[in-house]
């Protein structure tokens, strides 16, 4: 039944397996990528999602399934925000409209999901080292198929594709990985390798190529002999300047326009068919590619709100408070008014880390080091032994990737680098990978480590300026994604006592003790527990290290029960009131203590305030834990 | 005074800081160089460590701090264990044999330690990093100087040299990079960079370069116009292939024999004069060089024992039992004779592993991929997704290295990678940066990870055994540096019951719950308290997740007081533990809890006795602990 709101895609709806493109001429595989095109577009216009890496890589997809025999070969895409048209052409095009949402297809790929995602992702950059592998799995009696990752060339600058790349190169496994050169991550690519890869392509146009490939069609249906030969020089021949890859053991070749499948087809038959080592294939991409809006735009359509098709309008819902993101950046901006020695440092996140609104300021005191933050973390430390005053801002869960620089390169220091930990805590639509939920957790055992979380937008303009007052060693602040409470803002951000927190309401019986903007849902459950007479002191405790012992411990004294509340697994803030308590005895005595933290799931998408229920994080949620703690039976649960 | 057993260095004894070194000639310079080796010889054969990477630096490490004007010069060395003759020449030669210490100097660099110590170090790969960050604040007003980064060709290979690479030669800024290319790392390199480079001296004979070098001193003095370009276009005319640097923005110069000071100095003095930009220095040196027993040894006097000067015979104790790391190669050995899915994966580890013994028994089936901890950890993870049983043997403090990788590319897939964590908990000589604190705690909190710690070196064999059994999802297994504790070794690992501990003895009032080999101060302990009539109850827990929920609540139930004893920081198992009881209530009713952990300090270099002094962790302290809750006066401290 037609839907007047859907393209038409009559060559697609006959399309449910990569299986059934085998039947495909290659002119129908060029419609087919029209109309999967068409499809994907319609799609996100009702969920949201990213939108122009997919568009990008229509060609390549269809391409790559028509070509390789999927799920036997595994097709790996790195990070996975571009699989929405794979997912169309694997089976899942009855559910690609729950996108994102709870129950729903993940925004990414994801082994649960289908045979045909080998290996989920969404953190950047890990596709390689899968793919490899994948290869010497298959070498040693594991699974058989071919291996090839995708990878975009933002993905390949991060360190950690160099080190795949690198042992792929030595070991000299058959192995594909697609170079997916479109020029842009989630911001314009930055550092040396992306200026390289410009010069690749500014070496060798195009639309030379395109004679060669149409030229390897005719060899290919003969028996690969002389021909076979030939036809592997002239793909050799064109690898114009391709030496960086070839230096690291890999065949170049390309580049390859990635939207021409009179390219594509041929070249990737022709290697299927001949490979034997690894090979690097170089194709050039134009993200959002095929729909004016996205390719318009100077994101070129990478996330987006659901919008109108037509008009490439997003419908968003207006906010009255400014998101925690902006509120950092523009106190940071403040700070750095004042004080010429604060710098910033993202890795590859301008945009979201709202340091490019630092840097449209202050040009020459934002380094944007690439999808790298490895390295971030120890050039902060470098800048800070150099006399600067660096903040670091990375998402809580990328900061997983500078754990080790962290520690040994700040920590044990105790060099004064100031963490703006964004996306701290659920995150709705990204779903678990993106959860920043052990932040709390790896910092706060670090010795000289401070950690702070900010209940509400002020709060976190004050520990911006605490952070840049704090110079005796590492600092980290901790926020959520999304829009903050929409409190009054200060003028300017007041320098908090390292420490020490503060109390919000002082009650009987019970208290609650909240790190970081559970803070609103904890005083929610405490109005509606005041309400039944049971009003509970609620304490923002601001800092999980160092606690403020004297604060807790008074709590623990005055109060029958102790309740923590953190946007963090266990290991974190509530493991550290614990340790004080049980060190200091307190537990000899009897108290009725609880530690609220993220359960022991990965929590999927879902819409936040679904997230917080899962984790059983909502003001009804706290207030039903101090009836229970107190042993007074709640009506819906116990009646 | 000449002391007999010291070598001659009548030019060493006139130099106490590089400042000495300003006024000496290029030949005294020479002679410099060979009494420093001879110092350094001397000095590790008292003290013990890192021997060979001192000796392959000495002529560089002359003619940097003859060149360059440290510490206002940032000289960064890349792991820090080729340093001795750095400190030597750094006002530490008066300490330098008390190397490795409780109180001496640390066997890297340390900031802490001295001025000329810019940004310290011990693990691999961050020079080039922190380098970036000294160059970039003296361009903000920070500290002025250059920055010199010395890295090897093994660190090179790491992916965080490779995002500072990238970083560094877009932004353009003047900074050296020495590339100190031996071919070595701790083991023989691999891939497919140190290929590269092999090729890249292979086409530029080092003697070819000598009378080019030659050439330059004669055009130093002279005023730099027409001199300086000729010169500067005769070095750039020695990049012979080096063009992998110079894609990422670099400009190569070498290769140069780094033993050579007629190549050092006048190439070092000509880039100091004329540089603008990041410079990649390529310099050949022999690890080990000029001693023979280290030159001869197949790992190039990497780390060494006391040793005779003469004979270079290192003095070492005999042990009765094999070391944890002897015993899980022997293990896995033994496994993988009977499951031929069981694979290998170090990163440039296999000796320190024990990786080597398992190589020799099934070269295929062990990957070395390099200094590489990040693609280690996914490529185990695609392992593993391709049918194989990977083991994935890491140090724990390198495993800080991939944790993003544990957390996206194997927890939240649930793929069942094997996690050999080596050097668990306090290590000894090697002091901070090498202590294997963190583990339990940011292992622990991921959701279906299982965590579990050998009590001695039976039980890890049975946990090898038991990892390889499990195929629901991670399993990680912990143990320490060192011997076993010389316990019977059974014939073949059992397989262990996932969450179950074992009671090693019965008592009253008091249990103790162990995690890992203080198992056996623990029992100490027991031993003593029960000479008292205070016999508490024994436990080893085997694991921090999932915990023995039934088990442990029985020992609360059952006992006056409960303490957990772990080789780790807060945030692990008994935090883990302290979560169960207060969800459980069972704090409600009191219960002497403790928790000993790790203190909140880095501990520095010490005897593994010392160490474990310092952190409350001996027999006597842990008996201290259970007087101390029940509280029962001891006559040492209350009298």
């Amino acid at each position: 039944m037609a839907d007047p709101q859907r393209p038409a895609t009559p060559l697609l709806d006959r399309v449910h397996f990569p299986s059934d493109l085998k039947g495909l001429s290659d002119r129908e595989l060029r419609q087919l990528a029209d109309e999967l095109r068409a499809e994907t577009i319609s799609a996100v216009s009702v969920t949201g999602g990213h939108l122009g890496a997919g568009l990008g890589v229509v060609e390549l997809t269809v391409a790559l399934h028509a070509v390789f025999d999927t799920p036997r070969d595994k097709l790996i895409w790195d990070v996975g925000h571009q699989c929405y048209p794979h997912k169309i052409l694997t089976g899942r095009r009855d559910r690609i409209r729950t996108l994102r949402t709870e129950g729903g297809l993940s925004g990414f790929t994801k082994r649960s999901e289908s045979p045909y995602d080998p290996f989920g992702a969404a953190h950047s950059s890990t596709s390689i080292s899968a793919a490899l592998g994948f290869a010497c799995a298959a070498g040693l009696g594991g699974d058989a198929g071919d291996a090839i990752a995708v990878i975009g060339d933002g993905s390949m600058s991060a360190g950690m594709a160099f080190e795949a790349m690198n042992n792929a190169g030595a070991l000299k496994k058959r192995l594909f990985v697609v170079l997916n050169d479109n020029e842009m991550s989630i911001a314009p690519p930055v550092g040396a390798l992306s200026a390289y890869l410009s010069r690749l392509y500014a070496e060798a146009p195009v639309q030379d190529l395109k004679e060669v490939a149409k030229g390897l069609v005719s060899l290919l249906p003969a028996p690969l002999q002389e021909g076979a030969k030939r036809a592997r020089d002239m793909l050799k021949g064109m690898a114009v300047g391709g030496t960086l890859f070839e230096a690291l053991g890999f065949t170049y070749v390309g580049p390859i326009d990635g939207h021409d499948l009179d390219q594509l087809l041929p070249i990737l038959r022709m290697l299927k068919a001949r490979a034997t080592g690894p090979v690097l294939i170089h194709v050039l991409t134009k993200k959002g590619k095929g729909y004016a809006p996205a390719e318009n735009s100077p994101d070129r359509g990478h996330a987006r709100a659901k919008f109108d098709v037509v008009t490439g309008e997003q419908k968003k819902t207006p906010s009255n408070a400014p998101s925690y993101t902006r509120v950092f950046a523009e106190s940071l901006i403040d700070e750095a008014a004042r004080d010429d020695k604060i710098v910033a440092v993202t890795a590859a996140m301008p945009d979201g880390t709202g340091l490019d609104l630092f840097g449209a300021r202050f040009p020459r005191r934002l380094f944007d080091v690439g999808i790298a933050e490895q390295h971030a973390v120890t050039f902060s430390a470098g800048l800070a032994a150099g006399g600067m005053k660096p903040f670091c801002a990375i998402y809580s869960t990328f900061l997983q990737r500078g754990y080790d620089q962290v520690v040994h390169d700040v920590a044990i220091q105790r060099l004064p680098v100031r963490f703006a930990i964004d996306r701290a805590g659920l995150v709705g639509a990204d779903g678990a990978t993106h959860a920043g939920s052990f932040d709390v957790a790896f910092l706060s055992n670090l010795p000289g480590m401070v950690v702070m979380a900010a209940a509400d937008e002020a709060e976190l303009r004050h520990m911006v300026a605490t952070a840049v007052a704090w110079d005796e060693g590492p600092i980290a602040l901790r926020y959520p994604r999304g829009e903050g409470a929409g409190v009054e803002m200060p003028d300017r951000g007041a320098v908090l006592e390292i420490g020490r927190g503060r109390v919000m309401r002082e009650g009987g019986r019970v208290a609650l003790l909240s790190f970081g903007t559970r803070l609103s849902e904890v005083l929610k459950a405490a109005e509606a527990l005041a309400a039944r007479g049971l009003a509970p002191t609620v304490v923002d405790a601001r800092f999980a290290k160092p606690l403020d012992r004297d604060l807790i411990l008074r709590l623990a004294r005055e109060h029958e029960a102790l309740i923590t509340v953190e946007e963090g697994a266990v290991g974190g803030f509530g493991s550290h009131v614990a340790q004080l308590l049980a060190d200091e005895g307190v537990f000899d005595r009897g108290l009725k203590f609880r530690s609220m933290v993220l359960p022991d799931i990965f929590i999927d998408q879902a819409s936040p305030e679904a997230m917080y229920r899962i984790a059983g994080m909502d003001a009804a949620q706290i207030a039903a834990k101090v009836l229970e703690v107190l042993g007074i039976a709640t009506a819906s649960r116990r009646a």
